[in-house]
């Protein structure tokens, strides 16, 4: 029996596990839910996963939400290609990157991208230009790791590229949004700002497996 | 050699690697930053950690910092007894359960711990109230899971619970507070409110090794 993946469109925590199957090569079942019908919110979805949120993966009887845990349980259960390394040195690097990232990196993406996306909060003009800031001293330290290798650690690609990809990816939809504009983001274009991130994202775009994984809603 | 940890009193993520090092037996030494004078902010420190906070471990060349990192890092160098599980279920649900730590019980617990330590924001008393419901909620389901088991996740202490752990003391310090008092936070004591979390407090505080993690200035 197949996987089953319940995700939602745009969600860049269900983007990260539907990465990490492609780049693993598994099967699986889509499971789209459509959060503006709430069907994330139904009393059969909240007993799979009862804080109603995507993603959440069914591999046969065993139930496991929040991304990073479902990345950690395919790499274990499905270890080729490693996507936590081979060394505790590699995999100790990786999960500092990945909490750096999840510490700093969404957390000011947060403060930028829901008052752009959700209109709430548009009126902070310092607290979102504050976390601009952050968040370009971010991207420019992984920029500088990537003009030194072609994946933040180690030579292949490993968790913490598929953590930081989809959080890149919103951060940029949401600075090509007009509610971004008068910000003065300094995010784009990618080529300019972050030329090494902007070689990195069309890696990861050439994945095999990578459209599916890209978010419906966005092509439209 | 043995490894170095650069730690500071009270820091709940210093705690988690004291923890770990306690629970595999692992030797190390200890260098204590005090925060006051600035030792975590000065440029040799700055140079192993460039973010200049708690926890970093050095051990021989190998500089890692993030707890969570710290653990995972220690638990592939160092195996036994396992602390991420022994199955992929077992680490899927650890991870599940650490991720769920940091995104609500821990973003909560910063919303009332702040402003009752430094007593910034302590006006905003709709705001503590609100996040001391989300502590409770959380708490109330970690409760529960403890009446089920000694241990959050398995038959054994894993990174589940030492990650939680220092997050609880560091809580209940707060509660303890006079600052806090006006708030009706609901928490203590612990053995009447969270009877199961109480127990599991206690079997912790008896491991072999304990003492030595416990923050110095909480002695005094």
């Amino acid at each position: 029996m197949a996987m089953e993946l319940y995700w939602g469109s745009g969600s860049p925590f269900a983007w990260r596990v539907m990465l990490t199957l492609a780049v693993k090569g598994l099967p699986y079942e889509s499971k789209l839910l459509e959060f503006s019908k709430g069907e994330h919110k139904t009393p059969a979805y909240l007993r799979l996963n009862p804080r109603g949120k995507v993603p959440t993966l069914k591999d046969g009887d065993f139930v496991i939400y929040e991304s990073i845990a479902i990345m950690a349980y395919l790499d274990r259960k499905y270890p080729e290609p490693p996507l936590f390394g081979t060394t505790p040195q590699e995999a100790g690097s990786i999960w500092q990157t990945i909490a750096e990232c999840e510490s700093y990196f969404v957390s000011a993406g947060d403060k930028v991208i829901r008052p752009v996306f959700f209109g709430k909060g548009l009126e902070n003009v310092e607290g979102i230009q504050q976390a601009a800031e952050s968040i370009r001293a971010e991207l420019y330290a992984i920029d500088a790791r990537l003009s030194r290798s072609n994946w933040m650690v180690g030579a292949q690609i490993s968790a913490a590229d598929i953590v930081i990809f989809p959080a890149v990816q919103l951060l940029l939809r949401a600075a090509s949004k007009e509610e971004a504009q008068p910000f003065n983001l300094g995010l784009m274009p990618l080529s300019q700002t972050y030329p090494n991130i902007a070689r990195w994202v069309s890696h990861i775009e050439n994945l095999p497996g990578y459209e599916r994984t890209y978010p419906p809603h966005w092509r439209q």
